[in-house]
């Protein structure tokens, strides 16, 4: 398997993470932690449905809520293509592959492809959005965490092996990834077609099931504001895991969980990764700086915990992942 | 003279600069320009008056712009004292000097002692003003540069020899000032009570006036965020002078004009100066580090440009300063 | 007893925390851990000691680790008086007090006076200090974390109600306490001489110990910074507890232990406390935020360790502290 | 003439930029300006040459400096292709459209193919270079502007609408432009291959002559960083323009000079530019916040000097620029 080149010779262009669709319960509250705490602005917000973007983004939404009474799901892992002539070759590409591949309506999208990806997760393709003008020099605006973009998703899955391979086939390039010590066990891969290390990670376990989507922000000192922030609304009970240094991708990172339970990560220091030769950053699977080069742990919850595809069975690693055991985590209680 | 020991038997205890008092002639406007802009907190608006302050203070206000029909004008500069008792004993001391010391009427001050001081700038003193919380841990409501606190006014004068005595026979410290080259003859004054480099700051040329106040901010993002907020509300033409490092007190700053045409400060990067060890720190009038560590000039109406104390008449300086001439600010051209 | 008002009759006055005294078993790891880790400015090592200081720091050393075989200890807490009149009349003050107070040599330090405080922490004060140029305006050699200045100690105490008392007797100020919800019970004192919360903190445990000792630095990014130098010069394990922020005081604080297991503070966004009408803000024990506004609990062994006082007996609380419980730690695993 | 559309048919990928060639008198010296100062690594240094590279490369150079008794020139802006089967479709392609393209050997890099643009710049470029780990996790290395990867070039240009038609036709992509009020009259143009929005862009002015290359680096506070460090390095006369925003780009930018006379930027606040329906932003010629949304103006020689390209002649522009007024610049004086 090479871990190198993404295929090349793919029929279209599939540019980067676009948006996410999940379940809220109650879109008031959903609102309130993400644009009275997080910072995002809204672009619409009826009874059935809240849509948000970020700073820098000019096309309609980055992030969708569903008015749903059930627990909180996800919906449709949303990527872009570079133009509909794109989608249209995906679509006989896709079905002669026998996905079942279908253009279907999204209101503020153009043309959009569904299918389900290799793995189970539903995925959602556009090229066009509804553009308007966005924040970016409308400073007195930015708040909370100055989120400027939406720029990956987490999806725990059972068969991570597969899943890059998938990818790949689609010219997603690998980045950085874990790999059971001394093998080529592949237990996470950051995947991306964009500049920098990630549109999409794979991470080992029980799956599919949405385990994050991640904002960026340029400045550490947003991130800690978006902290505070949250306290001072009084939704400090949102936070999931203290803020650190992932080893892999090297992002300065923090965790919310929002009204529904889906968490969110927001993060800095992204890179870019562009050139032919070089190569993916391999970790081994048992170098915890991996998860956090300062040695603090995640909380069990944070491994654990995940957003359901709604309708997409969860089935078992076909790799055991090693359990997250207590003793681990009070090493340094 | 001495330029090490401040009056340390002086029967009273100023303990810093308090507020300011000037006039506005719209004070719809000059709230837009400090709330909206800068972020500060309005206390009071009323026809007459409007009163604003920065995240953790505690007391009613820190300015307080009182309505006029005039140009913009400088009433007061307020200083702290410890306690009640210390302002009656300054009664004292200040009339037995022939300064015509009297307790006057402040809404939202407690007892308050007005005169003029050696330079014929009015000063006014209070020990307590009226107390609620702070924003400080409301971070949802931090905005502009988010404004810490008032740390000093700087005052052009035509004797600072002069003023540098009356205050250091105050106990007024002196932390850093300018020197003619290869003499005592002063030219800047930095003077303080509290713990860091300034509470009042005083330069040569025509004066009593108002040079400048300024707020300090941690962060120095903070301030270049400022200055995109006044971009992005259309009030960029209130930018007087760019970003740069002074010298003299290490600090980082950016100033405006508000729409009276006072001048306001943001600063970071203050230091601590409390050993009785820690020399005052000379410079020399022909080292231009002093003004701009950078060396990027200022422009000319920064130095020529300041607010009138109302009544009072300017003095031309005892010393003479050397003109700022357009082949200095040329060379950068 | 007043919780507002310090003692202001007191002959002498104490300005501000000095120094840290320490022991350490190799001065080149301790030395390696604060230089080229935090990045603080070493002024004298030889053999048997280890002298270090902060950026904006102009006297000799602000902390001092002796040589010695034994386990990390701490030996002396240093406190500036403003002058050696004030040390004078502090001698005479405390030995009538019976306090056994007595002038000792200190290298680079002048006139020192030595005695242990009310509960029992060795104590010395001195007002002058070997003074050079500090490295403010040489931000070429700014790294690490940044560090400032040296601001607090924290003391874990039997008495934290007698230690308040012994400190206020003496002209420290208390700025923010915690109490036992509706009682007068204090379990934690903020108290300060200089102009922010605190220069020292007596929190209920067993004690004395030395629980901390705490750098500032004003931008937040810095705070970050030093923990991913600590992680790139394999020093993680030395982290101690995850970037948060203090409900009380405000801090944003990071917790390392160095090579002995002193454990050291890094924070930032300290406020400042002056006016007699700023109250005490008072915290409830059974608050959480007092101690993370953002709720990630601290590990039970930033609770329970400390360093000892070199021959100092150790003594249980005078009230029982509630046990730090693995199941209110585990609530956020 | 669309603005829209880069060509997207043609036979090869060009990347992003790659590296700057240049000269210097003195490779010490220039050293010193950017490893000292800004932060940069070395990676080669020998009589005839000095190689520096930033702190999230993995190529060998983004800066070469080959020693030149002359006056610092220009000598090549070298691009990246995707692999060396490009460069190979490149060759091919140059030379049937009668640009003279060539291989030629470079030091460090791989296939490197070198022509002229269709205004004359002097153009290298290669898919692969020398690779080795970056300092990305070697925090304890991070110094000066801590700057993370070269971003653009920007190039003075006698017709800017034909460096705009030529780069068009290989695949680049306009982000933002000027054109003359009311016109298409192009005067400043964007461009881009990579996930921002420039790799390269054209001035209207007499060239061609490179203006300044560029670095990015994420914090703000990096870039008063840079400042405050050459400033006490004794290289305050390298800064050629205050920190400021521009409208153009969103930049908050600095401009230094090297020892050379060679322009260099740092800036922060890049954005994504991918999707099809993300139209280009239009700038009219008379805006003033273009260049700068604070308004202080730039220094008269930002505008006129720049960098020659070695043997190139330099033409007067097909349009004529508006002469840069002393009175322009005196409004703010």
């Amino acid at each position: 398997m090479s871990i190198l080149n993404p295929n090349t010779a793919i029929p279209f262009n599939i540019t980067r993470l676009s948006h996410v669709v999940l379940t809220s319960k109650d879109l008031d509250k959903t609102r309130y932690f993400y644009e009275s705490g997080l910072g995002l602005e809204v672009t619409s917000h009826e009874d059935t449905h809240l849509c948000l973007r970020a700073i820098e983004e000019t096309g309609h939404h980055s992030l969708v809520f569903e008015k749903s009474d059930g627990p909180g799901v996800a919906r449709q892992i949303g990527y872009r293509m570079f133009s509909d002539d794109d989608l249209k070759r995906a679509y006989d590409y896709f079905n002669e592959q026998g996905h079942a591949a279908k253009f279907i309506e999204r209101p503020y999208q153009g043309l959009t492809l569904q299918l389900d990806d290799g793995v189970g997760v539903p995925v959602e393709f556009c090229a066009t959005m509804d553009q308007t003008e966005n924040r970016m020099q409308r400073f007195h605006t930015h708040a909370g965490g100055r989120l400027a973009f939406l720029d990956h998703v987490q999806i725990a899955c059972h068969d991570v092996a597969g899943a890059y391979q998938w990818y790949n086939d689609l010219g997603f390039r690998l980045t950085e990834y874990t790999a059971k010590d001394g093998t080529d066990e592949m237990w996470g891969v950051w995947l991306k077609r964009k500049n920098n290390t990630q549109d999409v990670v794979f991470g080992n376990g029980p799956g599919p099931r949405l385990h994050h989507f991640a904002f960026h922000t340029p400045e550490i000192s947003s991130i800690i504001h978006a902290a505070d922030v949250m306290a001072s609304l009084d939704l400090a009970g949102s936070m999931d895991r203290a803020p650190g240094r992932h080893g892999i991708g090297n992002a300065f990172f923090i965790y919310f969980r929002d009204p529904d339970g889906h968490r969110v990560e927001i993060f800095s220091s992204h890179y870019n990764v562009i050139d032919i030769d070089h190569a993916p950053k391999r970790w081994e699977l048992t170098d915890t700086r991996r998860s956090q080069l300062w040695g603090f742990p995640a909380p069990r919850k944070w491994f654990m915990e995940a957003s359901a595809f709604e309708g997409v069975a969860v089935k078992d690693p076909l790799v055991n992942a090693p359990p997250v055991t207590l003793e681990d985590f009070l090493a340094n209680w």
